[in-house]
Order: structure tokens, then C-alpha cells, then sequence
């Protein structure tokens, strides 16, 4: 309904950029994560930092609920309104500002999207690193709110990791400057604490990267395996080898299935559990060596066949069905959950196991595509929405997933980030004085609790959980509190292959 | 004086564990930075997390000031009692908790010493990245608190990329834990907030670190520079070559002088304005090839002479001159003040050239000591504190010299810490809104204001300056606020010759 506060949106931004009628605005009802929806009571398009200061300011002083909006691929629901809220869409602040070649910076305005910016640094032969599966879509804003991830993370980090500084619009309209373009700004880490807040803290509208200079070579192998427990043990061989790849990617049986049956015929065996992706890179000089190395690590650990990308229309093949995976699951299912778990790697074995222990108690089929490298699962949860219960079934059985993570020393987000989706999930993982420091971050932000609230924080009612996961990641550790004397607290050598399928090292008094 | 309060803590560690008697705690009154100092009412030497937080309870619960101390090396004074607080020492938690040498991880106690980590996991061959030139003395908690860096933090960051979790006592004696062990922990980065806070916003009491595999092999050269322009040339070149080496270290020509006269004999000629140490690292295969990119670079630049260190001795040899500079500097001069600034590295020479200029304009000698590779300066200014008036003038040269920095787009700080020394500078960097949201932070986690308080964010009465920095830094971008159309915004490409010495590109309409 246009009322006075939307005539007081359009005074700021004109008419065409404050979209107010339902028909309008339906499309913006919810993000990628589209188990839950709300209509926003309007929309507005604003195209500069005083534009969106203008907008926080009326709508904070009129106690307005909102939230800001990139490109809407989020798969946790941190963009969708809950209903009623004003949704701050920055698409159209999409430019690229400034770069700085000699010095790898560049500035972009939150709308660009991803991929364009690595497009427009490309004749310099530099790129952006964080590179989630949206990246031709999602834009740099989203990946700051979501603190995004991406296949490349192994080596390169998280987008916190190449992000040094913004211009933030605080909920209250008051605009700072945030981090430093160079060397890390003195003071708190106020960057670092809004990068992933998922809009909840403020609106970054001018975002200062890290870019890189594209590696000199890469070198692409995919490497079948009989059992998963070989490739599990492959990754982590790998990386204490003391070589870091690129990526290590790990598809199982049901995903490889999807990928052959869709586009990207790629002809995995039928009958292997496993396959690695594992690209390094690098100067030229030492590439193949490293390759090599991988190679025999593979072999040492039973793979059945393994090839290095002979052309880059092989290589190009290859990502394109890892990146593809999550959409071919449509040709093995009507509907399907995507999780985002993380777990120390040495444990991959054994909560694979436990999935498909999940799997059968549920009776829904759950394919598994991850950042193997990392220890970033994505459990795809298959389901037919037409089935009666069945999508409850599905999203009960992603969040035990999630908790089977959890449990074995892990977290219940990798990139994804936690919105609406999983926020049931926080108290599994914190403990209620932890969230209340979160809340207390969040109200020395947003006083008044209206900036995309009921994301990211459980607000305290909704705390059901009382299992407190850090109990769990301490039995994980077994750490002793009974040393007798330190001069004699010997550190038992944990050899990776002791360890691989089993909990980790300690100290002993 | 022993009071009801004394009492109180004698009950929580027992007699032993507390000093209280001005004897006894004077050596407690500063750290690294000597140049202000303060009684502490009494030392306190708790040795278990429960332990801190009953002190830490009774002291908020009493509202008597404290602040936490590590081994005392900081720089900045972030563990300097103003006087009447109470020190809560933490020397003697020192163990090594845990180590899981499959997954890269160890818990540790805060009073840990970094390099006996690093000794202690060797035989994994696996070490802890972060190696302040203080590493053989100064903690694991300390480094936490200070976010400290060190020479090898261009490749490998610095300590905030290197701590995962911790377990931390808030100001009130709450006991919480942030971060995650594997992957990002979900929430505001409250672990991000707490690294580099100087001890301000909490203690951390088990801190849970990555570990790396140590590099199969490393190649060290040594570079002699005519001119110091050349080698800034050289530094910037390598970069944007796509080489990350491990270190990029330079020294003027005071800073060599200082070192030749101490027991680390190079034999520096006498007549070369720089020289650069530089080291790069990785698996075997490779780094032959990537240090004579590096050599050809420097010869690129007019280098006189480059050597590649030919035995481990001649390598330990280089790197004791530079880890030894600021010791050295004692042959030079009675007294001197290391500053810690940061500039983007193109902007080297004009930096050093005003250096220069405030060292002839104050009359005090300034040598140069720091790590090219990041941008980060150690300006160490010479002066003699028995002459009347010159320690004055030497802070008022060093801060002169930090403001060169920001006013060169940099920062006030690398990896010293604002603590005390900085605090000034704060206001230099940041605009009063800014710092109110810094307050407020503070207040979150300390809504009394008692621990370690006026360190690191300044008070609102001690801003005194007005110039903001930021502004500074948008002229540095040349950010242009009105591009007529998206579609004809060209970048233009800023090679690194021609911007090696001047302002850097930016995008235009």
C-alpha cells in the first residue's frame, strides 16, 4: 500500500526506483533458500552511498524493518524478507571504481558481480579469488554479507581473506570507513566483524579487494577411486605432504550419476565411490613436479585411474561438471536440500559413513559434492515435494547431518552462511552466553533491532537446543587438564595415517 | 598496600602467586615501551582458565582496573599499568595443550613462547608461521593480543590468519569460546574482534592455532642497491610479477652501518644506499627457477651485486643482521624509538624521501629497517635521552613520520600495536564517528570501562586532532564520483614501471 512512508522513499530515490505493489515486488519475496518467503513492503534501487544513508536513516528513525539485497543467490535466506520489511536492493550500484594494479587493490561498488570484476581486471592478467558456484551472478556486496567461498578457498581463503576495506552505512544511516587498503587498520577489526553478518550490522557500499595476478601454470588431474575412504585418505596425505592445491574437490557415486546424466558427460566409472578433482598452480617452473607428487599419492592410495588435463577444454570440462553438480541433481530428483557443513578433514571417512547411515533412516538418497580440501561437505538431500512430509523429512534430516559435523569437531557453515536456514542450528554450536555476546554485538549495532532481524543470531526465545557443541570439540581434542610438569608433556607424533579414519592427537602429561 | 582486596586474590592463586609489594611489582610497571610507566597495585599469576576467571570476576565485580601481560616485549605499551591496576600475568600458563598433526592444529596456553611452539612440533617437521623479531621471547597470547606479524607475514599473514579459536575470559569473568577449530565459525567474527585488541576486550586462555608443514626448501639472496629507488622498483616488479616470496626485507644504509658494527659482520659496502634480503620457499621443484626471476629482476633495476646464500650458515648469517637491526642500533646512538607504519608499496621512495626530510628538520638521524614486501616501515629514530629536549623531539619526528605514512594512503601501525605510544595518532587515522563506534564496541565487552582502558582506542577528550584520513585516502584512489555511464568506464591499466614511484591509477568516466 503507498502510504507516507513510501512517498517518503520515493522523495530519495524518484518513482522508478521504489517499486511498492505486490505484483512489483513478489519477486523479491526470498533468496536462493526458498523453503521460506515474505512480502517486503517495497523495494527501493538506490545508486549511491548517500542514497542508501538516506534511506537507513528515514526507515531507522521510523523504526521501518529492513535489509539489503545483491543478486539474491544466497542459499540460507540472509535476503529474504520475513514480511513487511523495505528490501535495499544494490543491484544497480554495480561499478567498478577504482583499481590499483601495482599495488593489487581494487574498489567496486557492493551490485558488481563477481565474475565481472575478475572480466575487467583480466587484460592485466589479474583476477578475484573467491569464486563460489554463482560467481556469473552473485555480486561482491553478497559475498562481503555471506563471507562466500568458493572451490579455490583451499589455497586462497574466504572472501574475508581479500577484502581490506569498505564504506559502511551503519542501520542508523551514519556512514564509516572501515579497515585499511593497506596493512591492517589499527583499532577492532570492525571489517572483519561486518564481513558475514549477513547484512544484520550494516551496509558496506563501497568494498576495497585484494586482487591477484593469475597463476603462471595450473595443472588439472581427476582421479577415480574404488572406496571413499582411499580418496579421504589421499586428501589429507596431500596436504601433509606440505603441498597446498588450488582445489581438491570430491564428488561420490550419486552426484558423478546426476553430472554424466546431465550436459557435462565427463563417463565416470559406474562403479567407483569416489572421484578428486585436484587442480594445483603456481609458476611454471615446479608445477609439473608438484603434479607429480599428487599423482603418487593417489597411487599410493589405490586409485583406480588417474589423468592429468591434457587441453584446457578438458580442464574447462571437468570444473564445469563439479560446478554444474548441484543443478544436475534435477535430473536425479524433483527437489533437493543443499547443506554446507564443515568437519576436520582426517574425519571425512567417518561422517560420510554416518550420512549414509542418515540416509537410510530417512529413507531420501543424499549425494555429496565438497570442497574436500577443506572439509567443506555439501550434502545434497534429495527429495520429491509432491510426496506428502517429504520436504519436512528432508529438512530434518540436513539439519542431523549438520549436527553430525558439529560432533565430530566441526561447524554447521563453510559458505554458505546460516540466514533463516540455520539458525536452529547456532545453539547446537554455541552455548547461550555465547550468543548473548553475539546479540550484544548486534544491539551496539542495530539498537533498535530491525535491521534483517531473526537472521544469522537466534533472538533468545528461539533457543531450543540445550546440547552444547564445544563439549564435543573438546572430546574431540582430549584435552588433559592434569599435566604434571611441562618438561614433561610429550607430544605424541600423530602420523597421518594413524589418524585418518580416527580422532586426533593429544598431549599427555 | 596489602588490602582486603590482596586478600581476596592471595585466595584465589595463594600467597606465591601474588606480588603485591612495590618491590616486587616494579618490574611489572612497563613493557617494550619504556617511555611511560605505572606502579601495578599487585602481579597476579593465575594458572588455569578458571583461575583468571575468578580474578577476573572479583576485579569487574569490585570495579578495580586491570589488564592482562604476556612477556612483556610489546612495543606499543599495550601492557604498561598506568598505575593501580591490577597485572594478571600470565607467564605461567606456558603449555602446549594438544597437537593434531593430520589436520594442522594446536592448542595452546597464552603464555606459550612462540619459537617454543615452533621447537616443539619440529620433529613433525611442522612449525607456527608468525616470527616477530622478539619470537624467542615473546608468548603466543601476547601475539593474540597485538596481532603480531613478523618478517615471513608477506606470504603467510599475520597472526589473525594464523589463530582459529580460543577459549577467552570477558572482562566481566565470563568464560566463552570463538572462533572454530575447522572452518569459519558461523556469528560475527567475535574471534577476529579479539585478535589485536590488546587485551582490552578480554583474555584469551587456550588458543587454538594453525600449524604449517615447513617448506621443503628455501632460496635466500642478498641484494645491493645504488639507489633506494631501485630497490622499491625491484620490490613492486617482483609482486606484480606474480612471486610471492616468503620475505622481502630492506635496509638503509644507517641500519647496515649500525649492523656491521655489531658481532654480525655481512661487510655491507660502505657506499650503497639499500639492500634487500630476500627469501623464497616451497617444494624443491621450483624454487631454483623462481629465485632467478627474482635475481633477473633485481638486475632489472640496476642491482650492484646479488648473491643466493650457498650454505645454511651464510643464510642464518643474513637474517641475524635484520632480525638484530634494532639491537644494533645501541653502536649507533644511546637511544632510540622504533615507529611501525604501513604504506602501499609503490610509494617507497617518496615515503623515504620525506623521512628524509623530517630527520634533517628535527636533527636527529633516521635509519630505515622493515619488511618492502608489505609496505611495512621500521623508522628507527636516533637520539641521545641525556641531551635536554631530544626525546621530546624524537616522539615528534616519529609521529611526523607515522603521519607520512597515512597521508601516503597507509596506516599507523603493521604489527606494533596502538597501545599507549599510538594513541595519539588514532584521531589522525579515523573520524570521530568512527572512533565512537570503536567505543562502543569497547563497551560491549567492558560496559565499566576497567580493563586495560585507555590503550588502544582513545577516550573521546584525547582527540585532538581533526584531519581525517580518509579523506587522504580517497584522494590517493582518485575515486570519481560522477562516471556518465557504466558501459564507458575504462580502466585504466596501471603498469607497474610507471606508477613504481607516484600516485596509482584510478578509473575514469
Amino acid at each position: 500500500m503507498r502510504d507516507s512512508h513510501i512517498d517518503a522513499l520515493v522523495e530519495i530515490v524518484g518513482e522508478r526506483r521504489c517499486l511498492w505493489q505486490p505484483n512489483q515486488v513478489r519477486a523479491y519475496a526470498c533468496d536462493g533458500y526458498t523453503a521460506e518467503s515474505g512480502l517486503p513492503r517495497a523495494v527501493v534501487f538506490p545508486e549511491s552511498t548517500d542514497e542508501v544513508a538516506q534511506i537507513c536513516r528515514y526507515l531507522y528513525e521510523h523504526e521501518i524493518p529492513y535489509l539489503p539485497r545483491g543478486a539474491g543467490t544466497g542459499l540460507s535466506g540472509g535476503a529474504t524478507p520475513t514480511g513487511g520489511q523495505v528490501v535495499i536492493n544494490l543491484a544497480r550500484m554495480n561499478r567498478l571504481l577504482a583499481v590499483d594494479f601495482a599495488n593489487l587493490r581494487a574498489i567496486v561498488q557492493p551490485g558488481l558481480v563477481n565474475l565481472t570484476l575478475t572480466r575487467r581486471i583480466a587484460h592485466e592478467d589479474c583476477y578475484y579469488a573467491p569464486d563460489p558456484s554463482s560467481q556469473s551472478v552473485c555480486t561482491i556486496g553478497g559475498n562481503f554479507a555471506e563471507n562466500a567461498g568458493g572451490s579455490h578457498c583451499l589455497k586462497y581463503g574466504v572472501t574475508t581473506n581479500h577484502i581490506v576495506a569498505a564504506k559502511v552505512v551503519l542501520p542508523d544511516g551514519s556512514v564509516i570507513d572501515v579497515g585499511a587498503p593497506f596493512g591492517d587498520a589499527p583499532g577492532y577489526d570492525l571489517l572483519g566483524l561486518l564481513v558475514g553478518s549477513e547484512g544484520t550490522l550494516g551496509i558496506a557500499t563501497e568494498i576495497t579487494v585484494r586482487i591477484l595476478k593469475k597463476p603462471q601454470s595450473l595443472r588439472t588431474a581427476l582421479a577415480y577411486f574404488d572406496r571413499v575412504a582411499d580418496a579421504s585418505d589421499t586428501v589429507t596425505d596431500i596436504i601433509v605432504a606440505g603441498i597446498i592445491p588450488a582445489a581438491i574437490e570430491m564428488m561420490d557415486q550419486l552426484a558423478m550419476q546426476a553430472v554424466d546424466k546431465s550436459n557435462y558427460h565427463v563417463g565416470y566409472p559406474n562403479d567407483i565411490e569416489a572421484v578428486l578433482l585436484i587442480e594445483v598452480d603456481g609458476l611454471t617452473a615446479g608445477v609439473d613436479d608438484v603434479m607429480e607428487r599428487v599423482v603418487e599419492l593417489c597411487r599410493k592410495h589405490h586409485v583406480r585411474e588417474v589423468r592429468v588435463a591434457q587441453s584446457d577444454g578438458e580442464r574447462a570440462l571437468w570444473w564445469s561438471s563439479r560446478k554444474m553438480a548441484f543443478g544436475a541433481m534435477g535430473r536425479l530428483s524433483p527437489d533437493y536440500i543443499v547443506q554446507d557443513g564443515v568437519i576436520p578433514r582426517t574425519r571425512l571417512t567417518e561422517v560420510l559413513q554416518k550420512i549414509e547411515g542418515i540416509s537410510r533412516r530417512y529413507g531420501l538418497r543424499i549425494a555429496n559434492v565438497f570442497h574436500a580440501g577443506d572439509g567443506n561437505l555439501h550434502p545434497l538431500v534429495l527429495y520429491d515435494s509432491r510426496v506428502p512430509g517429504e520436504a519436512e523429512r528432508a529438512v530434518r534430516a540436513g539439519s542431523e547431518v549438520l549436527r553430525a559435523c558439529v560432533d565430530a569437531g566441526g561447524s554447521i557453515t563453510g559458505e554458505h552462511g546460516v540466514g533463516i536456514e540455520k539458525i536452529g542450528e547456532m545453539a547446537y554450536m554455541f552455548s547461550e552466553d555465547e550468543l548473548q555476546v553475539q546479540r550484544a554485538v548486534k544491539a551496539c549495532f542495530d539498537g533498535k533491532g530491525i535491521v534483517n532481524a531473526g537472521k544469522l543470531i537466534p533472538l533468545p526465545g528461539r533457543c531450543v537446543e540445550v546440547k552444547h557443541a564445544r563439549e564435543i570439540i573438546d572430546d574431540h581434542w582430549q584435552i588433559l587438564n592434569s599435566f604434571p610438569d611441562q618438561a614433561e608433556v610429550q607430544v605424541r607424533a600423530a602420523r597421518a595415517e594413524k589418524t585418518a579414519a580416527k580422532p586426533t592427537t593429544s598431549v599427555q602429561g
